[in-house]
């Protein structure tokens, strides 16, 4: 194609971007707010967070309201009921990263000029109505869903063939869900706030062969979210912005099946490379990573992906405690999808808003010391989509 | 809040964009296509159009598949089934103005410099599974949709008002649906490809009081693409580039009876008041407008809420025949979303791509002479969001 050849972008310097205010509530089983309750919520706790009362802009983060609230136009409904009449307003998805795309389109609006304060909400109530056919929506409706698959069927064969390539005990994997108990017992926000043991992770139910409970994120209501503004100006908001050094998305082949292998899960490595690169950063240079855990075989994986294991040895950070709090590269450090919940279009904003916790100094009990940068990264289906954000703290 | 008192952002140049390829296939009551392989053909399309054999990005927009099709991942499915494997894919909403929404992510993300080649690509396929109740999820589940609100009676809700308000005669609209039929006539890509008469329109049936069946776009299958690049290298892709000279969204209260004044349609005012500052231009400026004629009073209070109108007098440019492409404003000039159809998440894509058909000289016996600044504006329900796009031939 001649366009290719003769064709020599120059990529002019963006504006660089920061968080400034956060608003997240306590992810429950069972929310006695509404969906918009919930919204509006972390909308306004956000906005006196980064003592602004206006924004330009908000981009919403929903996965399911089509089939659980009966509702198709959530980001306009919650700029509105927030007091937000006449913002831009706009819905992004991404199946189950679809928070991590809201947090991208808001960062891409104020990156281009477009939007000088804008808010990334996510916001999800599963406890409605029988989630998970609308979950496996994620999937390939024509090809994967009528043969049964689900997301927790898909990271079921992931899992078992992890077992089986790398001789890897199913033992190897309980310091996931112990350290995302860990971590969120002492979250005030995180659904489960107690810990647990190996006995009690080992003895678990099965709920699809190797996938036990305690390798499950569970169905919870949550709400989150960010506000963004240019870095330049962020000491304007807070004394502590949180710069996003960048963000990147890449895609993979669809469907599980048709992947040359899997266990590469190619659009996190991809992602991770594109956003490593853009922020001029390698994993040593990661203090901590928000995973996106929803099962333990993603996290392991993830962390392959993402360049901090080699292939193969994903579980062994785990096993070896090195993602503790104390380890060398701690992960879910507020108790990740497993345990503080994956309320799936708000998810990747908690992780943003426990990252800027973290960054500063303000995660209580679960503060990493020194915490100067951290990664997050987010799957949509099972490893179709993945999004990745780095961020510091504005020295 | 001291935030906004010391705050003194300074807009930084964006980069600009431009329009450099089409892709799109005839809308049809029922297509034989699914809506994967739809949205597979346009984004082909496009790309050979544009000479790219690669994107950085894909913005699909996309209303109904949760529901008719059972997917909601459907952005990396068309990545994947595209062939372009690896790359950015976000899905954008914004219910019944998805396409447009679509439209203005891949504008951000070329504007920032985050994507030097990106797609926005619309597809709905709404002939799988009745879409009206669907379509309704664009209102408020909890307020509106409960009392029996769809699309439909809102509109007509708004055309009784008018009406009256205004002691305007219901032939007085008839133009709307004679246009749009003769200009689809001659549009190889719209659905309704025969010209009606003023009988026939008065005849139809009543859908909803007083809004008959030729007042309304119909249910169709549809799919559309274009792909965006910075201004600066568009030669190097096309001989007739088309700049996007302005992107602008807002909202106003979701609920149509919460607003002071429903005919007055604030989003679409402030849509184009933001869109035509940021362009620097005038609704004298502008030579044809494809407007959201989901319903006829639509497309009136479109043309007053824009500026093309005084308040009460939009329909008199139809029934004037300012609104025919000979006319002092064009509207709809291949058919529009009543006659070639309204395949909701394709709909804004088909109408930037008809105006790049009009600007670039090609579009056959539709052809505007002389046309080289273009307005479109798409509705989100019954004007909650409204998204406004403007572009100009670069000369």
């Amino acid at each position: 194609m001649d366009g290719g050849l003769i064709w020599r972008p120059v990529r002019r310097a963006m504006r660089e971007v920061a968080v400034v205010g956060i608003g997240l509530i306590k992810v429950e089983k069972q929310s006695a707010l509404s969906l918009r309750q919930m919204g509006v919520e972390v909308i306004r706790q956000a906005m006196e967070s980064a003592r602004v009362d206006e924004v330009d802009a908000l981009y919403a983060g929903n996965m399911l309201a089509d089939e659980l609230q009966g509702q198709k136009h959530v980001a306009s409904l919650l700029a509105s009921e927030a007091g937000l009449v006449g913002v831009e307003a706009l819905q992004v998805r991404a199946a189950t990263a679809t928070g991590a795309a809201a947090l991208r389109m808001a960062y891409l609006s104020v990156a281009s000029g477009e939007a000088d304060v804008a808010i990334a909400v996510g916001v999800e109530k599963m406890s409605s109505a029988p989630a998970t056919p609308a979950l496996a929506k994620a999937l390939d409706a024509e090809l994967e869903v009528p043969t049964g698959a689900t997301l927790i069927s898909q990271n079921a064969r992931l899992m078992q063939m992890y077992l089986e390539r790398y001789k890897v005990p199913y033992e190897g994997f309980v310091n996931f869900a112990i350290n995302a108990h860990r971590n969120a017992a002492t979250n005030p926000y995180a659904l489960f706030q107690k810990e647990v043991t190996p006995e009690i992770v080992l003895n678990s139910r099965i709920v699809n062969e190797p996938l036990r409970l305690y390798d499950c994120s569970p169905i919870c209501d949550g709400a989150a979210a960010v506000v963004l503004v240019p870095a330049d100006q962020a000491r304007a908001f807070t004394d502590m912005p949180v710069r996003i050094l960048a963000s990147a998305v890449a895609t993979d082949y669809f469907r599980v099946e048709d992947r040359p292998d899997p266990l590469a899960l190619d659009a996190a490595r991809l992602s991770a490379r594109r956003a490593m690169r853009r922020a001029n950063v390698n994993p040593r240079d990661i203090d901590f990573f928000e995973v996106h855990d929803a099962f333990s075989i993603m996290a392991a994986l993830i962390l392959e992906a993402a360049g901090f294991a080699e292939r193969g040895e994903g579980w062994k950070l785990a096993a070896e405690g090195e993602i503790f709090r104390e380890g060398r590269i701690p992960i879910a450090t507020m108790g990740g999808l497993k345990a503080r919940g994956h309320p799936i279009g708000a998810t990747a904003i908690y992780q943003t808003a426990e990252i800027v916790l973290q960054l500063t100094g303000r995660a209580g009990p679960n503060q990493i010391p020194h915490a100067r940068r951290a990664m997050l990264q987010s799957v949509g289906g099972a490893g179709s989509t993945v999004l990745t954000h780095i961020f510091e703290i504005m020295g």
